[in-house]
């Protein structure tokens, strides 16, 4: 009877795809790892490896010296070294390496944490809801017994406690971290070799990065001495062996309804992807102006593509037919199981036709979501984002919209627009490129939604568009910090008073926005209610044999080393020194500049050429389920040693937001042998 | 007014894309020479590039010394290093180079040809026509006239002509050729190198092959001493360089209507690649019996994924939506133009509709295409050739099928059935394939034609499958090559007469079988009729402003050195030295054996790694319009030197058949510098 239960329960669930999982630490893939890999990690194994991890916010890292040195992505740290630049320093361009400890330059306002600590609070908050509560009670009820469980678990260890979510809420966790924040940096290569390849390389394979940096975590003015670190390998890798990524996977979203993919096959990603095309052709537009005028856009041009590039990865992913069809099939055995019990059919059986009523109503304000905003105008962006505020901050806590109740996400706003005026990827606007970008977005509106929609009735006020781009450019002072400071410190009556033309536009224009937010806030609350009540439906049904969706904490995935095919061919596992020089002299050498000089090279890795091994290898492709947020992650072997580093994945990853095909979805990683031949010895 | 009929030509002529076309010598792109490249050729260039050309059946060459130094393929010349290898010397494995004269080998029965002389014979075969005269007796005109032409052309001149059909008959020429028929092998690579990524990285870039090989023209037992040579550029190429390829493109399928394209797209290469898939799956199954036996099957699995890498190029292309829109815009201004035209119309008007009524036909016969047939047998083939060649000789000349008619094609046929037996791809079967084959081809037919079908009534006899299999291979005696030659020399009475069980089986068959034929060729004939036609309007519409579709002869193509999107980035327009290490060592080396030792190179290419300039570019990307036929081909610059020698196209340029797309279609070359650096230093 035994064998035919277990037997049921194969047929019902999902199968799961060779190496798919992003797994948390209390529920790891044993079982697999054993019967595939005949892997059993112990105990001393799997807290080695989470112990010598470290969330840098946003990426991660690992400690790879037992003085605290910690290994970690360039592009991870490149925010901190362009700080630690200087006009005479240019440390992102050139390079850096500490020769000695006191040469070691702190990074300011970092903060490492390591996971120290992991406490199972379900069965806890569950007995704090009395029964009979309110479902608002039983919310408070649940949060006073968290900051309870937080404040006592922090006296007793020292440690700082995250509440941490799993299976949209089917398991609450306490994690506890060790937190650092005097991290300096140790070694940098230049960014032509740290980012070879640039964003067109972004997001491919065949790569040739040498995408690493090393800081040192202090502890009172000390080297931190970690309680685990990561030893170097001294074997390295070959193609199928197996490896491990620990790291912090920041978002997927594959507990989505087929109802939602589709919507994101045939409308949401082809929607994102003409707004890019159409933001890609103004920005060109403006650069053949001169080359000067290219030259100032020629980085947002790039930053379009990469986004583009990845949503087409994704969109590439979306239109396999076949891996639709499993997610189809896997959806149709859950709502069968859901059927069949009568307190899940309760809960959860009308909610997949509740997120598809929700998708048709998202399909009726699709365009608005496009056009109705500021026009891609960075000035009109600051006055709406004014106007808002003010009128927020006039309204009691529990009235505002969720991003203007908490003190720390206000503090943050008012410090955003008092600061200096940030346009597109953060870019400072300049007058004519605002003034193009202004002019397009409003006749992209008035072509989109017609000249009688309310919205281009009130940006145009019976203008064309350049004129009434021109008429609030002109006579606007928002591009004064201290204007936008005296407007924030009046409140809603310096708003209401403002002459400012851009301001009284924002005026007009705010009631309409928040028309069609409303409308936006409406759907987003059906879609968050009905797929947290999908999501414990399954972890109901699969328990925990299926992997959670990434949420930023820490998980670890497993695959070997492994070719794919793509580009007509098989890509090869590994990638050398030699490649790094193929594609640079393929591409012309530094004479050619070719292509925003994206695989050129610093003269000193032109003249030790032949220093190098050339067949020592620098990149590899492997078979693991990693998505962003990874970026740093150790990859280490079965003996928990480091053989790579994590930096990206390939185009066909990018399906990974929605699915992990084993078949082509690599993830790609620095070979740790080549960080060590690049210290030696350039 | 001239101005106006300018334009209104350019609104009806189909958009050329950049670089396309493959144009014949007596008709070069000039002005868009001029115009885009400022670039005049004179007749002095023109007539050096093709008097250095030569044609080797399929594939093209070139002089490079004046001493009749030919430089084409390895893979063009690898059938005839086989035929010259032994056991002892394997020419293939080892390459080869003659250090002196007297080591260069002679290759028996190569004919290597060169285009000497032009005739435009169109108008003086309409002359030779009289009025009045039947479509019949016309094509017996022509045809009598052409022998004429031929025979005091060849006799004025001392050299061969060839028919020579342009823009499906709009033209008719005499191109008079010199034959060389005593060719010597000089020196030619290992197969390692020079198909460095075997069949995996077939139709793909970026490349790393050094796909040559040299042999000399003898004439009177010494060196001939060709006219025009081409010499070796001393410059080389940079990306951007503009580059001409000369040289024999096979065949193109771009003037067919859209409809067939739909077709092709939406069913012919849809049954192609499934039926590919089906073959795979059957090979892989056996393969999986024994290590033996998965060597046995590995090269049939790669020639299949060869064929299907082709197809699934070519569909990519046909699933281009602006491409299409592109074939279909152009069909509908050639059919206005038809319908302008009263005397066009008359001929061509229903040319459209007919072959869509084809088309029909053709999806009703689609499955029998497929599973009417040898049922995956060689011997069953061979059965089969046995008795319709026994039926066909016994017929009147004008009453047989059309391959049974000419004598030489007769000839051929015996010859083959009277030697080795042949499955597929050339190899010998052995009996356990064989009989694996058959069962599966016997079941598959079985399952999708149904149990009641007459050739599966007939083929099965009331038997299983394995079990009529069995039967008949059992007790077949057509392994004997003599056994085979008694019959095709006793006619129809000894096949009648014959016990041989396979061959009882085929005349059971090939009334069934020849029904399917009798369809084909009425489709076939609709097809090539209505084609014919519509080309004829193109011709008469357009005249020569458009490139005839390819025909194997002598064309001239233009494009620069250019990178195009893939794989998610840009790819490199040069590969060099150090990228084919790259390859070697990314796949692990030699010890590595990595899929079929694809990726390995000889001891002598990693000993001498040192030695090479490793920058030195090995392979190019060009936008080139060509096609299968063109290897070998010379790729000229602009002073009509040397450059490089195409090999291949890139897996986007399959798409080519339909049609050309200068964004991603482009073809692959060896640099010049690579081959020459390789004689000197390897």
């Amino acid at each position: 009877m035994r064998r035919l239960s277990a037997l049921a329960l194969l047929l019902v669930l999902p199968a799961l795809r060779a190496e798919e999982g992003m797994w948390t630490f209390d529920n790891l893939p044993l079982k697999q790892l054993k019967e595939k890999y005949a892997f059993e990690p112990g105990k001393e194994w799997i807290d080695h490896v989470r112990l010598s991890t470290l969330t840098l916010g946003g990426c991660t890292g690992s400690f790879v010296s037992a003085e605290g040195l910690v290994l970690t992505n360039h592009h991870c740290t490149r925010g901190s070294i362009q700080r630690l630049s200087t006009k005479d320093r240019d440390l992102v361009k050139n390079g850096f390496v500490a020769m000695s400890r006191d040469q070691e330059i702190k990074i300011p306002s970092l903060t490492y944490r390591t996971l120290i600590a992991m406490e199972n609070v379900t069965e806890r908050l569950a007995k704090a809801v009395k029964p009979g509560l309110s479902e608002k009670d039983a919310s408070l009820a649940r949060a006073k017994e968290l900051d309870v469980i937080k404040a006592g678990l922090e006296k007793a260890s020292g440690l700082a406690y995250d509440v941490v979510n799993l299976y949209q809420g089917g398991e609450t966790w306490m994690y506890g971290f060790k937190v650092f924040k005097d991290i300096r940096l140790v070694a940098a290569p230049e960014i032509a070799v740290g980012a070879f390849g640039g964003d067109y390389d972004n997001f491919t394979y065949p790569r040739h990065d040498l995408d690493f940096s090393m800081v040192r975590v202090y502890e009172n003015d000390k080297p931190y001495r970690p309680s685990h670190h990561l030893t170097w390998s001294t074997e390295g890798l070959k193609n199928g062996d197996l490896t491990f990524v620990v790291g912090h996977p920041g978002r997927t979203s594959r507990l989505q309804t087929f109802a939602q993919m589709t919507f994101d096959r045939d409308l949401g990603i082809p929607t994102y992807l003409k707004g890019a095309e159409r933001t890609r052709g103004i920005l060109e537009e403006y650069g053949q102006r001169s080359p000067e005028h290219a030259r100032q856009v020629q980085t947002l041009i790039l930053g379009v593509n990469n986004g583009a590039k990845a949503n087409e990865g994704s969109l590439m992913g979306l239109k396999d037919a076949a891996a639709m069809k499993r997610i189809e099939d896997a959806e149709k055995a859950l709502k069968a199981a859901v059927a069949k019990n009568p307190k899940l059919a309760a809960t959860t059986g009308q909610s997949w036709a509740r997120i598809e009523q929700a998708i048709q109503l998202q399909k009726g304000y699709l365009k608005e979501a496009q056009h109705l905003g500021s026009a891609r105008s960075t000035t009109l962006g600051q006055a709406l984002a004014l106007v808002r505020l003010a009128d927020q901050l006039d309204l009691p806590v529990e009235k505002r919209l969720a991003e203007y109740r908490s003190e720390g996400g206000l503090k943050t706003l008012k410090t955003r627009l008092a600061g200096p005026a940030m346009g597109m990827m953060g870019q400072a606007p300049n007058p004519e490129q605002e003034l193009h970008l202004f002019t397009r977005g409003l006749e992209d509106a008035a072509k989109e939604l017609g000249a009688k929609h309310p919205f281009v009735l009130a940006a145009l006020a019976g203008k064309k568009p350049e004129e009434a781009a021109k008429a609030a450019l002109e006579g606007t002072k928002l591009n004064d910090p201290s204007v936008r400071k005296a407007l924030l410190e009046g409140g809603k009556k310096a708003v209401a008073e403002s002459a400012d033309p851009m301001i009284q536009l924002a005026r007009k224009l705010e009631p309409i926005l928040m028309g069609l937010r409303k409308k936006q806030d409406d759907v987003r609350a059906i879609l968050e209610e009905h797929s947290a009540r999908i999501a414990k439906a399954r972890f109901a049904v699969y328990g925990k044999t299926l992997p959670p969706d990434a949420t930023g904490t820490l998980r670890i995935t497993y695959g070997p080393v492994a070719t794919y095919p793509a580009n007509g061919t098989l890509q090869q596992p590994f990638t050398t020194w030699a490649g790094l020089y193929d594609r640079h002299f393929g591409w012309g050498g530094n004479e050619a500049k070719a292509y925003n000089g994206e695989w050129m090279l610093p003269q000193r890795w032109l003249d030790r050429m032949g220093q190098l091994d050339l067949r020592t290898p620098l990149n590899f492709s492997h078979a693991v389920d990693t998505t962003g947020g990874n970026s740093g992650s150790p990859v280490v072997n079965r003996k928990g040693e480091l053989v790579g580093l994590l930096f990206d994945g390939n185009i066909e990853g990018n399906a990974g937001r929605y699915y992990y095909d084993d078949k082509v979805n690599r993830s790609v990683s620095v070979d740790a042998r080549a960080i060590l031949e690049s210290l030696v010895k350039i």
